[in-house]
């Protein structure tokens, strides 16, 4: 009835939004992969060949990649818990803004990592502040799945309670598995960037075998 | 019948475009956040470590936070709006498009704000740029409220009475108290701009405490 | 029926796409508008201050209302026009991709006439570039509804034959007398960018007054 | 019934998830065109008159309308192919993401191209990456449809099978004959350009003439 359908319309409308900043993100990134600019005039003896120049920018490309692959499955699980969600409040509307903001920062850190992944001195900084977005995130986002599952009840009548334990396993490690990434930076940035991009294929793999966790 | 299901409908793609220049804004808000440049080649001695040159960027992530709240308030009003709003007219999409107008003017002053808070001769000019933007916006979007629950009759038959007028109140102090945060920079910029987060986390706050109005 | 839902769906996904480029078109124009650089530690004697370098920006004030108040206009009678559609083609698919591209592209001439409108001997070959881009897009979209509602008959059924010719006359007029305000430039910049803000706003008024044309 | 309305829904958001990343991608182009710098205080000698500056931007022109009506074509074509798509699964959402990775990726090459079109020594160069990104895009498109279609059995049972075939025959030869314009440009940039303006204006073409196809 009358009430239902308001509250079925109000989260359609939030996760339209959501969908409009996730969507928004993702292709932001690319924005952040500078060309290399070209000489001006005749071509300089100095100047880096534009296949040469093109193959330095290996950082922005891998930034890219991640940080594309982490907004798509963060897009992915956003869709699947509002699936089961039917009803709305307020603080469910903050921790959702919680999680866009994480997610519509990611460029920010995204583009450092880019510029100082070849700075011998930086590189560390630059994964720790890279990984710390990705672990606040996932934060974010399983405050976001236990307040609509538990704290505050928001689920569908008709949603398997064993479904929504199996969610729930499957998206806590998230955080810890991001936060143990981002500290392996203090011993390797190679270690961590590669421990990153190996949860991200993880997530990537259809539900049997790994989870479309987070 | 036909008549109301093509106004509803009009007013949901209103919404929708609306909707669309609120996630955008919200997620442009990041590109004013600049990249510190890495050192070419070997790092120089006067250059900035990147963990330094990270927290000297605080003004950036102020502004980035600040109107990302407001953007997201903004939005979440809005839509409270257009769910009690039938029908619209001429006048509606005109003060909607105000509205759109000031949102997705906001990055700039957002920018100017940080570019500025750190320069002490400027920071209060960056400031009543920045308030006198949120105080526009706030009296932008009392019009659009104003217009469609009393001068042009827009509201749906059942809205309460009563409900209309608790919301009028609700939304009513926004711009004289965003005019009052806005000219305290005069006097002093910080408390200004601790004024501005309060208002913020006031209707960030569910809506029985603080209410959700602008 | 069937046939008819999915033709519905279809002008209904072309339109959201639509919606999208003229949302984020619209927000993508603050972009244009630069913050002056703050000076790098004590500020110098020769740099200006912030409240003159502001004020100096007012041809990208300019260059942004006029732009949001035609995208605005552009996108309200888009929807206008597929209220009225009922059926596509891949005529008026591509017809309506070249009232995109005009619309895509129209944040460059903005910020064209933003950056020359103040050197005196490039004013006139900005304001000629801004004005013919208005021009070009006002026949394109003239051709879209000419193709709609003529040469392709896609719209319903149920619309009134008077009301085609109406909305006709009501668009018509706009190639022709955007061109003339772009030709103006040729004698004075100041009247050209005049008569292109009297057109806006004479389609910003209600459809009684003015009509919602182009 | 309920098993499939959900499923619907699903290839619905991931529609609309998909036409939020066209639309961006499609409007971030223009960014890609630069505008020359007007001179400072009183114009020099040495620079460029504003029509001749944006007359040699003719390169920015040409990377803007082709990869517009790539990102066009594209779009048409994910909406041909989500018309018949009945069901979703984590590969086909994979597939989807890829898509749209190429998707988002290509103001990139697209911004390279036209950086390095009139620098001889590397335009070449320069054509192989843009040319490079739309032939994987290509492959990214055919395996998605080829997924749908065959391997994972998705489309919607009264699919026509003859239909199905015509439509992988139009796909096919995407990839092939991108890869050849591609590797033209070994031979000469501005032949493998003109093939890829002509792919455009075929695919661009209505559908009883040239396909729709990629």
């Amino acid at each position: 009835n009358r009430g239902m359908a308001t509250e079925r319309s109000e989260t359609t409308r939030l996760e339209a939004f959501s969908d409009g900043v996730f969507a928004i993100a993702i292709t932001l990134l690319v924005l952040d992969i500078k060309v290399p600019p070209a000489p001006d005039g005749v071509p300089t003896a100095d100047a880096l060949p534009l296949g040469v120049a093109l193959r330095h920018l290996w950082p922005s490309y891998l930034g890219f990649l991640m940080s594309f692959a982490v907004i798509g499955i963060m897009w992915a699980n956003h869709h699947n818990v509002f699936r089961l969600v039917q009803r709305s409040n307020p603080v469910f509307v903050g921790l959702n803004t919680l999680l866009l903001l994480c997610v519509s920062f990611l460029p920010f850190p995204t583009a450092v990592l880019a510029e100082y992944l070849r700075v011998p001195g930086e590189r560390t900084t630059a994964a720790l502040v890279y990984g710390g977005t990705l672990t606040v995130t996932a934060v974010a986002f399983n405050a976001l799945w236990l307040y609509a599952s538990r704290w505050g009840a928001l689920l569908r009548a008709d949603v398997d309670a064993e479904k929504v334990r199996t969610i729930t396993r499957r998206f806590a490690p998230g955080a810890p598995l991001y936060l143990t990434a981002t500290l392996l930076a203090l011993w390797s940035v190679t270690a961590s960037l590669a421990m990153h991009g190996a949860l991200a294929m993880l997530y990537l793999l259809p539900e049997r075998r790994g989870g479309s966790g987070l």
